[in-house]
Protein backbone atom coordinates (compact mmCIF):
# COMPACT_ATOMS: atom_id res chain seq x y z
CA UNK A 1 0.00 0.00 0.00
CA UNK A 2 2.86 2.60 0.91
CA UNK A 3 4.58 2.07 -2.28
CA UNK A 4 1.39 2.76 -4.00
CA UNK A 5 0.53 6.15 -2.01
CA UNK A 6 3.80 7.36 -2.69
CA UNK A 7 4.13 6.82 -6.99
CA UNK A 8 0.15 7.57 -7.17
CA UNK A 9 0.90 11.53 -7.58
CA UNK A 10 3.90 11.38 -10.27
CA UNK A 11 3.71 12.71 -13.71
CA UNK A 12 1.72 9.53 -15.36
CA UNK A 13 4.19 8.63 -18.86
CA UNK A 14 2.81 6.37 -21.28
CA UNK A 15 5.79 3.59 -21.22
CA UNK A 16 5.72 3.35 -17.61
CA UNK A 17 2.24 3.23 -17.62
CA UNK A 18 1.83 -0.07 -20.34
CA UNK A 19 4.98 -1.62 -18.48
CA UNK A 20 3.27 -1.12 -15.26
CA UNK A 21 -0.62 -2.38 -16.14
CA UNK A 22 -2.36 -5.54 -17.61
CA UNK A 23 -4.00 -4.51 -20.75
CA UNK A 24 -7.65 -4.05 -21.11
CA UNK A 25 -9.12 -4.20 -18.15
CA UNK A 26 -9.90 -1.75 -15.38
CA UNK A 27 -11.68 -1.71 -12.05
CA UNK A 28 -14.81 0.63 -11.49
CA UNK A 29 -15.83 1.51 -7.38
CA UNK A 30 -19.17 2.23 -6.85
CA UNK A 31 -18.29 3.25 -2.90
CA UNK A 32 -21.65 3.71 -1.32
CA UNK A 33 -21.16 6.52 1.77
CA UNK A 34 -23.70 5.50 4.70
CA UNK A 35 -24.69 8.09 7.51
CA UNK A 36 -27.49 9.49 9.85
CA UNK A 37 -30.09 7.72 7.24
CA UNK A 38 -28.30 9.19 4.09
CA UNK A 39 -27.03 7.11 1.21
CA UNK A 40 -23.92 8.98 -1.19
CA UNK A 41 -21.76 7.53 -4.01
CA UNK A 42 -18.11 8.78 -4.37
CA UNK A 43 -17.36 10.45 -7.70
CA UNK A 44 -14.65 12.30 -9.30
CA UNK A 45 -14.79 15.33 -11.34
CA UNK A 46 -12.47 16.74 -13.98
CA UNK A 47 -12.56 20.34 -14.17
CA UNK A 48 -12.88 22.36 -17.40
CA UNK A 49 -14.46 19.19 -19.00
CA UNK A 50 -17.60 18.62 -17.16
CA UNK A 51 -17.50 15.13 -16.49
CA UNK A 52 -18.08 12.81 -13.85
CA UNK A 53 -16.76 9.36 -12.95
CA UNK A 54 -16.64 6.67 -10.73
CA UNK A 55 -13.59 5.64 -9.14
CA UNK A 56 -11.41 3.42 -11.06
CA UNK A 57 -8.10 2.06 -11.64
CA UNK A 58 -6.19 -0.39 -13.53
CA UNK A 59 -4.41 -3.87 -12.39
CA UNK A 60 -1.18 -3.85 -12.03
CA UNK A 61 0.84 -6.91 -13.71
CA UNK A 62 1.85 -8.59 -10.22
CA UNK A 63 -1.19 -7.50 -8.51
CA UNK A 64 -4.04 -9.97 -8.03
CA UNK A 65 -7.07 -8.34 -9.27
CA UNK A 66 -9.26 -8.02 -5.37
CA UNK A 67 -5.78 -6.54 -4.15
CA UNK A 68 -6.01 -3.79 -6.82
CA UNK A 69 -9.42 -3.04 -6.29
CA UNK A 70 -8.29 -2.78 -2.58
CA UNK A 71 -5.56 -0.27 -3.29
CA UNK A 72 -7.84 1.60 -5.41
CA UNK A 73 -10.75 2.21 -2.65
CA UNK A 74 -7.88 2.97 -0.23
CA UNK A 75 -6.49 5.47 -2.46
CA UNK A 76 -9.73 7.14 -2.32
CA UNK A 77 -11.20 6.76 0.46
CA UNK A 78 -8.33 6.47 2.97
CA UNK A 79 -9.62 3.28 4.38
CA UNK A 80 -8.56 -0.17 5.21
CA UNK A 81 -10.19 -3.34 5.41
CA UNK A 82 -13.69 -2.14 3.97
CA UNK A 83 -16.31 -4.39 2.67
CA UNK A 84 -15.31 -4.90 -1.41
CA UNK A 85 -17.18 -7.04 -3.46
CA UNK A 86 -17.02 -7.68 -6.69
CA UNK A 87 -20.65 -7.60 -8.47
CA UNK A 88 -20.21 -7.58 -12.31
CA UNK A 89 -18.04 -7.48 -15.54
CA UNK A 90 -19.00 -4.86 -17.68
CA UNK A 91 -17.81 -5.79 -21.12
CA UNK A 92 -20.61 -4.47 -24.01
CA UNK A 93 -19.07 -3.43 -27.12
CA UNK A 94 -21.05 -0.22 -26.98
CA UNK A 95 -19.37 0.71 -24.03
CA UNK A 96 -16.08 1.70 -25.74
CA UNK A 97 -15.62 5.44 -26.47
CA UNK A 98 -12.18 6.99 -26.30
CA UNK A 99 -13.67 10.71 -26.45
CA UNK A 100 -14.41 11.53 -22.60
CA UNK A 101 -10.85 10.10 -21.17
CA UNK A 102 -8.97 12.12 -24.67
CA UNK A 103 -10.71 15.07 -23.64
CA UNK A 104 -9.48 14.42 -19.75
CA UNK A 105 -5.83 13.90 -20.48
CA UNK A 106 -5.21 16.47 -23.45
CA UNK A 107 -6.81 18.55 -20.49
CA UNK A 108 -3.74 17.48 -18.25
CA UNK A 109 -1.46 17.97 -21.06
CA UNK A 110 -0.71 14.12 -21.23
CA UNK A 111 -0.23 14.04 -25.05
CA UNK A 112 2.06 10.85 -24.93
CA UNK A 113 -0.66 8.87 -24.61
CA UNK A 114 -2.33 9.54 -28.21
CA UNK A 115 -1.99 5.65 -29.77
CA UNK A 116 -2.04 4.43 -26.45
CA UNK A 117 -4.17 1.00 -25.58
CA UNK A 118 -6.18 3.14 -22.93
CA UNK A 119 -7.90 4.44 -26.27
CA UNK A 120 -8.78 0.94 -27.21
CA UNK A 121 -11.52 -0.97 -25.57
CA UNK A 122 -11.57 -2.10 -22.45
CA UNK A 123 -13.86 -3.96 -19.86
CA UNK A 124 -14.23 -3.24 -16.61
CA UNK A 125 -14.77 -5.24 -13.40
CA UNK A 126 -17.40 -3.49 -11.02
CA UNK A 127 -16.98 -3.43 -7.28
CA UNK A 128 -19.24 -2.21 -4.34
CA UNK A 129 -18.68 -1.10 -1.10
CA UNK A 130 -20.92 0.40 1.56
CA UNK A 131 -18.87 2.44 4.74
CA UNK A 132 -19.72 5.28 6.33
CA UNK A 133 -18.96 8.43 4.63
CA UNK A 134 -17.95 10.24 7.86
CA UNK A 135 -14.97 8.10 8.72
CA UNK A 136 -13.48 8.69 4.51
CA UNK A 137 -11.24 11.21 3.33
CA UNK A 138 -12.08 11.59 -0.28
CA UNK A 139 -8.66 11.77 -2.57
CA UNK A 140 -8.86 13.06 -5.99
CA UNK A 141 -6.30 10.93 -8.21
CA UNK A 142 -3.79 11.60 -10.84
CA UNK A 143 -6.29 13.21 -13.58
CA UNK A 144 -9.01 14.34 -11.46
CA UNK A 145 -9.58 17.37 -9.40
CA UNK A 146 -12.20 16.71 -6.59
CA UNK A 147 -13.33 13.29 -5.21
CA UNK A 148 -16.59 14.09 -3.56
CA UNK A 149 -20.09 12.46 -2.03
CA UNK A 150 -23.35 13.11 -4.55
CA UNK A 151 -26.79 12.30 -3.08
CA UNK A 152 -27.39 8.70 -5.21
CA UNK A 153 -31.15 10.93 -5.47
CA UNK A 154 -29.19 13.71 -7.72
CA UNK A 155 -26.30 12.65 -9.49
CA UNK A 156 -24.87 14.36 -11.81
CA UNK A 157 -23.80 12.73 -15.74
CA UNK A 158 -21.81 10.05 -15.54
CA UNK A 159 -18.88 9.22 -18.28
CA UNK A 160 -19.17 6.25 -20.37
CA UNK A 161 -21.56 3.23 -18.35
CA UNK A 162 -20.65 4.77 -15.44
CA UNK A 163 -24.49 5.20 -14.47
CA UNK A 164 -25.59 1.80 -15.48
CA UNK A 165 -22.74 0.46 -12.98
CA UNK A 166 -24.60 2.33 -10.09
CA UNK A 167 -27.62 0.60 -10.79
CA UNK A 168 -26.20 -2.68 -11.18
CA UNK A 169 -24.36 -2.19 -7.81
CA UNK A 170 -27.76 -0.90 -5.88
CA UNK A 171 -29.45 -3.53 -7.63
CA UNK A 172 -26.98 -6.04 -6.01
CA UNK A 173 -26.97 -4.32 -2.94
CA UNK A 174 -30.63 -4.26 -2.33
CA UNK A 175 -30.59 -7.64 -3.55
CA UNK A 176 -28.49 -9.34 -0.98
CA UNK A 177 -28.64 -6.95 1.67
CA UNK A 178 -29.59 -9.55 4.13
CA UNK A 179 -26.40 -11.64 3.76
CA UNK A 180 -23.88 -8.46 3.45
CA UNK A 181 -25.37 -7.23 6.11
CA UNK A 182 -22.59 -7.98 8.91
CA UNK A 183 -19.54 -7.18 6.61
CA UNK A 184 -20.58 -3.88 6.16
CA UNK A 185 -20.04 -2.80 9.99
CA UNK A 186 -22.10 -0.21 9.81
CA UNK A 187 -23.92 -1.01 12.96
CA UNK A 188 -22.86 0.04 16.42
CA UNK A 189 -21.98 -2.64 18.61
CA UNK A 190 -25.46 -3.81 20.35
CA UNK A 191 -28.78 -1.43 18.22
CA UNK A 192 -32.40 -1.49 18.07
CA UNK A 193 -34.50 -3.18 16.07
CA UNK A 194 -35.73 0.39 14.70
CA UNK A 195 -32.05 1.58 14.03
CA UNK A 196 -31.83 -1.80 11.78
CA UNK A 197 -34.89 -0.73 10.09
CA UNK A 198 -33.66 2.67 9.28
CA UNK A 199 -30.83 1.36 7.75
CA UNK A 200 -32.51 -0.91 5.20
CA UNK A 201 -35.14 1.54 4.40
CA UNK A 202 -32.57 4.24 3.55
CA UNK A 203 -30.94 1.80 1.08
CA UNK A 204 -33.85 -0.08 0.05
CA UNK A 205 -35.48 3.25 -0.75
CA UNK A 206 -38.65 2.73 1.23
CA UNK A 207 -40.67 2.29 4.28
CA UNK A 208 -41.27 -0.85 5.41
CA UNK A 209 -43.69 -2.45 8.51
CA UNK A 210 -42.63 -2.86 11.71
CA UNK A 211 -43.87 -6.11 12.42
CA UNK A 212 -42.69 -7.85 9.49
CA UNK A 213 -39.66 -6.31 9.18
CA UNK A 214 -39.52 -7.63 12.58
CA UNK A 215 -39.87 -11.30 12.40
CA UNK A 216 -37.93 -11.34 8.93
CA UNK A 217 -34.79 -10.61 10.60
CA UNK A 218 -34.90 -12.77 13.00
CA UNK A 219 -35.70 -15.74 11.10
CA UNK A 220 -32.80 -14.62 9.63
CA UNK A 221 -30.78 -15.72 12.69
CA UNK A 222 -28.07 -13.30 12.57
CA UNK A 223 -29.02 -11.49 15.39
CA UNK A 224 -29.12 -12.06 19.21
CA UNK A 225 -30.53 -10.20 21.98
CA UNK A 226 -28.40 -8.34 24.42
CA UNK A 227 -29.25 -8.42 27.85
CA UNK A 228 -31.29 -5.12 29.12
CA UNK A 229 -29.60 -3.56 32.16
CA UNK A 230 -31.89 -2.04 34.63
CA UNK A 231 -31.99 1.61 34.02
CA UNK A 232 -34.76 3.10 35.59
CA UNK A 233 -37.48 2.99 33.25
CA UNK A 234 -36.03 0.00 31.66
CA UNK A 235 -39.14 -1.12 31.19
CA UNK A 236 -40.18 1.30 28.37
CA UNK A 237 -36.38 0.76 26.83
CA UNK A 238 -36.43 -1.36 23.44
CA UNK A 239 -34.50 -4.20 23.13
CA UNK A 240 -30.84 -4.17 22.09
CA UNK A 241 -29.37 -6.59 19.55
CA UNK A 242 -25.85 -7.61 17.87
CA UNK A 243 -24.64 -10.02 15.32
CA UNK A 244 -24.70 -13.36 16.65
CA UNK A 245 -22.25 -14.32 13.36
CA UNK A 246 -19.01 -12.71 11.87
CA UNK A 247 -18.88 -12.50 7.79
CA UNK A 248 -15.12 -11.76 5.62
CA UNK A 249 -15.21 -9.84 2.86
CA UNK A 250 -13.31 -10.93 -0.59
CA UNK B 1 -23.02 -17.81 -34.23
CA UNK B 2 -22.30 -19.39 -37.58
CA UNK B 3 -19.86 -17.39 -38.32
CA UNK B 4 -17.86 -18.92 -34.92
CA UNK B 5 -19.09 -22.33 -36.15
CA UNK B 6 -16.97 -22.35 -38.98
CA UNK B 7 -13.68 -21.13 -38.40
CA UNK B 8 -13.55 -22.99 -34.86
CA UNK B 9 -11.86 -25.92 -36.26
CA UNK B 10 -9.22 -24.64 -38.01
CA UNK B 11 -5.53 -24.11 -37.32
CA UNK B 12 -5.08 -21.78 -34.54
CA UNK B 13 -2.27 -19.38 -35.64
CA UNK B 14 -0.11 -17.30 -33.08
CA UNK B 15 -1.03 -13.91 -35.39
CA UNK B 16 -4.42 -14.09 -36.02
CA UNK B 17 -5.27 -15.01 -32.45
CA UNK B 18 -3.65 -11.63 -31.59
CA UNK B 19 -5.75 -9.85 -34.18
CA UNK B 20 -8.60 -11.89 -32.88
CA UNK B 21 -9.04 -11.37 -29.50
CA UNK B 22 -8.48 -9.51 -26.58
CA UNK B 23 -5.54 -10.07 -24.63
CA UNK B 24 -5.07 -10.93 -20.75
CA UNK B 25 -8.58 -12.29 -20.48
CA UNK B 26 -10.38 -15.50 -20.82
CA UNK B 27 -13.64 -17.12 -19.87
CA UNK B 28 -14.54 -20.25 -18.41
CA UNK B 29 -17.67 -21.62 -17.61
CA UNK B 30 -19.25 -24.02 -15.31
CA UNK B 31 -21.73 -26.17 -17.27
CA UNK B 32 -24.22 -27.85 -14.65
CA UNK B 33 -26.07 -30.87 -16.39
CA UNK B 34 -29.04 -31.84 -14.50
CA UNK B 35 -31.41 -34.85 -15.64
CA UNK B 36 -33.26 -37.38 -13.28
CA UNK B 37 -31.73 -36.33 -9.44
CA UNK B 38 -28.05 -36.14 -11.45
CA UNK B 39 -25.85 -33.16 -11.21
CA UNK B 40 -22.57 -33.41 -13.70
CA UNK B 41 -20.20 -30.46 -15.32
CA UNK B 42 -18.89 -30.68 -18.80
CA UNK B 43 -15.35 -31.14 -19.22
CA UNK B 44 -12.34 -30.92 -21.65
CA UNK B 45 -9.86 -33.64 -21.77
CA UNK B 46 -6.19 -33.26 -23.41
CA UNK B 47 -5.14 -36.96 -24.89
CA UNK B 48 -1.64 -37.35 -23.87
CA UNK B 49 -1.72 -34.90 -21.17
CA UNK B 50 -3.74 -36.21 -18.10
CA UNK B 51 -5.27 -32.72 -18.23
CA UNK B 52 -8.56 -31.75 -17.42
CA UNK B 53 -10.43 -28.46 -18.32
CA UNK B 54 -13.21 -25.91 -18.06
CA UNK B 55 -14.77 -25.15 -21.68
CA UNK B 56 -13.23 -21.92 -22.00
CA UNK B 57 -12.17 -18.87 -24.95
CA UNK B 58 -11.34 -15.44 -25.47
CA UNK B 59 -13.09 -12.37 -25.78
CA UNK B 60 -12.93 -11.33 -29.74
CA UNK B 61 -12.06 -7.49 -30.08
CA UNK B 62 -15.27 -6.67 -31.63
CA UNK B 63 -18.05 -9.03 -29.16
CA UNK B 64 -19.52 -8.00 -26.31
CA UNK B 65 -18.14 -9.87 -23.13
CA UNK B 66 -21.76 -12.31 -22.69
CA UNK B 67 -21.86 -12.65 -26.35
CA UNK B 68 -18.51 -14.43 -26.27
CA UNK B 69 -19.80 -16.74 -23.38
CA UNK B 70 -22.86 -17.72 -25.16
CA UNK B 71 -20.85 -18.38 -28.12
CA UNK B 72 -17.97 -20.46 -25.91
CA UNK B 73 -21.28 -22.45 -24.45
CA UNK B 74 -23.08 -22.94 -27.85
CA UNK B 75 -19.84 -23.82 -29.45
CA UNK B 76 -19.33 -26.37 -26.61
CA UNK B 77 -23.08 -27.91 -25.86
CA UNK B 78 -24.81 -27.16 -29.54
CA UNK B 79 -27.77 -25.11 -27.04
CA UNK B 80 -28.75 -21.79 -27.67
CA UNK B 81 -30.26 -19.12 -25.10
CA UNK B 82 -29.61 -21.24 -22.09
CA UNK B 83 -29.37 -19.50 -18.70
CA UNK B 84 -26.29 -18.08 -17.77
CA UNK B 85 -24.50 -15.88 -15.38
CA UNK B 86 -21.34 -14.67 -14.78
CA UNK B 87 -20.52 -15.20 -11.09
CA UNK B 88 -16.67 -14.00 -10.19
CA UNK B 89 -13.60 -13.16 -11.57
CA UNK B 90 -10.75 -14.95 -11.37
CA UNK B 91 -7.79 -12.61 -10.73
CA UNK B 92 -5.29 -13.87 -8.40
CA UNK B 93 -1.45 -13.33 -9.48
CA UNK B 94 -1.08 -17.25 -8.48
CA UNK B 95 -3.38 -18.46 -10.95
CA UNK B 96 -0.61 -17.79 -13.63
CA UNK B 97 0.72 -20.84 -14.85
CA UNK B 98 1.57 -21.06 -18.40
CA UNK B 99 2.76 -24.58 -18.13
CA UNK B 100 -0.40 -26.31 -18.89
CA UNK B 101 -0.92 -24.70 -21.73
CA UNK B 102 2.47 -24.88 -23.10
CA UNK B 103 2.09 -28.88 -22.73
CA UNK B 104 -0.96 -28.86 -24.45
CA UNK B 105 0.32 -26.69 -27.16
CA UNK B 106 2.99 -28.96 -27.96
CA UNK B 107 1.38 -31.37 -28.04
CA UNK B 108 -0.85 -29.89 -30.94
CA UNK B 109 2.54 -28.99 -32.51
CA UNK B 110 1.50 -25.42 -31.76
CA UNK B 111 5.38 -24.19 -31.66
CA UNK B 112 4.36 -20.59 -32.84
CA UNK B 113 2.91 -19.47 -29.94
CA UNK B 114 6.54 -19.44 -27.84
CA UNK B 115 6.35 -16.45 -26.59
CA UNK B 116 2.27 -15.41 -27.03
CA UNK B 117 0.76 -13.57 -24.48
CA UNK B 118 -1.41 -16.57 -23.81
CA UNK B 119 1.67 -18.02 -21.81
CA UNK B 120 1.61 -14.76 -20.28
CA UNK B 121 -0.84 -13.67 -16.96
CA UNK B 122 -4.56 -13.64 -17.81
CA UNK B 123 -7.89 -12.98 -15.42
CA UNK B 124 -10.80 -15.07 -16.15
CA UNK B 125 -14.38 -14.38 -15.89
CA UNK B 126 -16.51 -17.39 -14.57
CA UNK B 127 -20.18 -17.76 -15.80
CA UNK B 128 -22.27 -20.75 -14.71
CA UNK B 129 -25.37 -22.44 -16.22
CA UNK B 130 -27.62 -25.23 -15.59
CA UNK B 131 -28.98 -27.37 -18.75
CA UNK B 132 -31.01 -30.62 -19.18
CA UNK B 133 -27.35 -32.55 -19.98
CA UNK B 134 -29.83 -34.91 -22.34
CA UNK B 135 -30.09 -31.93 -24.60
CA UNK B 136 -26.61 -30.79 -25.30
CA UNK B 137 -24.28 -32.30 -27.65
CA UNK B 138 -21.04 -31.99 -26.08
CA UNK B 139 -18.17 -30.86 -28.32
CA UNK B 140 -14.74 -30.50 -27.80
CA UNK B 141 -12.86 -27.30 -28.70
CA UNK B 142 -9.62 -26.64 -31.06
CA UNK B 143 -7.01 -27.89 -28.87
CA UNK B 144 -9.09 -30.61 -27.01
CA UNK B 145 -9.64 -34.17 -27.88
CA UNK B 146 -12.73 -34.59 -26.00
CA UNK B 147 -15.52 -32.69 -24.45
CA UNK B 148 -17.52 -35.32 -21.86
CA UNK B 149 -19.41 -34.89 -18.93
CA UNK B 150 -18.49 -36.00 -15.17
CA UNK B 151 -19.82 -36.57 -11.97
CA UNK B 152 -19.80 -33.57 -9.44
CA UNK B 153 -18.94 -35.77 -7.23
CA UNK B 154 -16.07 -38.04 -9.03
CA UNK B 155 -13.98 -35.17 -11.00
CA UNK B 156 -10.57 -35.82 -12.12
CA UNK B 157 -7.87 -33.29 -11.51
CA UNK B 158 -8.37 -30.04 -13.17
CA UNK B 159 -5.82 -27.64 -14.43
CA UNK B 160 -4.87 -24.10 -13.14
CA UNK B 161 -7.48 -23.10 -10.67
CA UNK B 162 -10.48 -24.98 -12.74
CA UNK B 163 -11.38 -26.60 -9.19
CA UNK B 164 -11.68 -23.49 -6.91
CA UNK B 165 -13.88 -21.94 -10.23
CA UNK B 166 -16.35 -25.21 -9.63
CA UNK B 167 -16.65 -25.04 -5.97
CA UNK B 168 -17.33 -20.89 -6.61
CA UNK B 169 -19.91 -21.66 -8.96
CA UNK B 170 -21.39 -24.18 -7.24
CA UNK B 171 -21.82 -22.16 -3.92
CA UNK B 172 -23.21 -19.53 -6.13
CA UNK B 173 -25.46 -21.39 -7.59
CA UNK B 174 -26.45 -23.02 -4.01
CA UNK B 175 -26.88 -19.48 -2.96
CA UNK B 176 -29.22 -18.35 -5.21
CA UNK B 177 -31.59 -21.13 -6.36
CA UNK B 178 -34.16 -19.35 -4.93
CA UNK B 179 -34.17 -16.50 -7.44
CA UNK B 180 -32.92 -18.81 -10.44
CA UNK B 181 -34.89 -21.27 -10.24
CA UNK B 182 -37.15 -20.48 -13.23
CA UNK B 183 -34.73 -19.26 -15.65
CA UNK B 184 -33.23 -22.37 -15.65
CA UNK B 185 -36.25 -23.94 -17.59
CA UNK B 186 -35.49 -27.55 -15.96
CA UNK B 187 -39.59 -28.22 -14.98
CA UNK B 188 -41.90 -29.41 -17.26
CA UNK B 189 -44.56 -26.97 -18.02
CA UNK B 190 -46.41 -28.29 -14.44
CA UNK B 191 -44.98 -29.89 -11.74
CA UNK B 192 -45.22 -31.82 -8.25
CA UNK B 193 -44.07 -30.30 -5.18
CA UNK B 194 -42.09 -33.60 -5.18
CA UNK B 195 -40.23 -32.70 -8.86
CA UNK B 196 -39.16 -29.34 -7.14
CA UNK B 197 -38.02 -30.50 -4.13
CA UNK B 198 -36.09 -33.51 -6.22
CA UNK B 199 -34.15 -30.96 -8.01
CA UNK B 200 -33.41 -28.75 -4.84
CA UNK B 201 -32.30 -31.66 -3.05
CA UNK B 202 -29.81 -32.55 -6.05
CA UNK B 203 -28.27 -29.28 -6.24
CA UNK B 204 -27.60 -28.96 -2.34
CA UNK B 205 -26.93 -32.20 -2.01
CA UNK B 206 -28.98 -32.76 0.98
CA UNK B 207 -32.43 -34.07 1.95
CA UNK B 208 -34.73 -31.77 2.91
CA UNK B 209 -37.92 -31.79 5.09
CA UNK B 210 -40.84 -31.89 3.05
CA UNK B 211 -43.32 -29.52 4.92
CA UNK B 212 -40.94 -27.01 5.45
CA UNK B 213 -39.50 -26.89 1.56
CA UNK B 214 -43.23 -26.95 0.57
CA UNK B 215 -43.88 -23.63 3.03
CA UNK B 216 -40.62 -22.08 2.18
CA UNK B 217 -41.48 -22.77 -2.00
CA UNK B 218 -45.33 -21.39 -1.36
CA UNK B 219 -43.51 -17.88 0.41
CA UNK B 220 -41.77 -17.19 -2.35
CA UNK B 221 -44.91 -16.26 -4.76
CA UNK B 222 -43.11 -17.64 -7.75
CA UNK B 223 -45.83 -20.87 -8.01
CA UNK B 224 -49.07 -21.17 -8.81
CA UNK B 225 -51.71 -23.73 -8.55
CA UNK B 226 -52.57 -25.44 -11.43
CA UNK B 227 -56.19 -26.47 -11.67
CA UNK B 228 -57.06 -30.35 -10.92
CA UNK B 229 -58.56 -32.46 -13.55
CA UNK B 230 -60.83 -34.88 -12.29
CA UNK B 231 -59.14 -38.02 -13.31
CA UNK B 232 -61.08 -40.46 -11.60
CA UNK B 233 -58.82 -41.47 -8.86
CA UNK B 234 -57.96 -37.20 -8.78
CA UNK B 235 -58.35 -36.94 -4.82
CA UNK B 236 -55.44 -38.85 -4.43
CA UNK B 237 -53.30 -37.12 -6.79
CA UNK B 238 -50.74 -34.54 -6.00
CA UNK B 239 -51.11 -31.02 -6.73
CA UNK B 240 -49.24 -29.53 -9.98
CA UNK B 241 -47.76 -26.05 -9.97
CA UNK B 242 -46.65 -23.52 -12.55
CA UNK B 243 -44.26 -20.93 -12.33
CA UNK B 244 -46.18 -17.65 -12.20
CA UNK B 245 -42.95 -15.17 -13.02
CA UNK B 246 -40.78 -15.26 -15.87
CA UNK B 247 -37.30 -14.11 -15.55
CA UNK B 248 -34.39 -13.10 -18.04
CA UNK B 249 -30.85 -14.52 -18.09
CA UNK B 250 -28.08 -12.32 -19.34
Amino acid sequence: MSQVKSTQRQELKADDFEKLFMPGLAIDAVIFGFHENQLKILLLEYENTNLWALPGGFIKKDESLNDAARRTTFDRTGLQNIYLEQFYVFGDIERHDPEPLRTILEGKGQGLFKDHWLFGRFLTVGYYALIDYTKATPNPDLLSDKCEWHDLENLPFLMLDHEQIVDKALETLRANLDQKLIGFNLMPESFTMADLQSLYETILGEKLLRTSFQRKMLNLEILERVEKKYTGGAHKAPYLYRFSKKVKSL
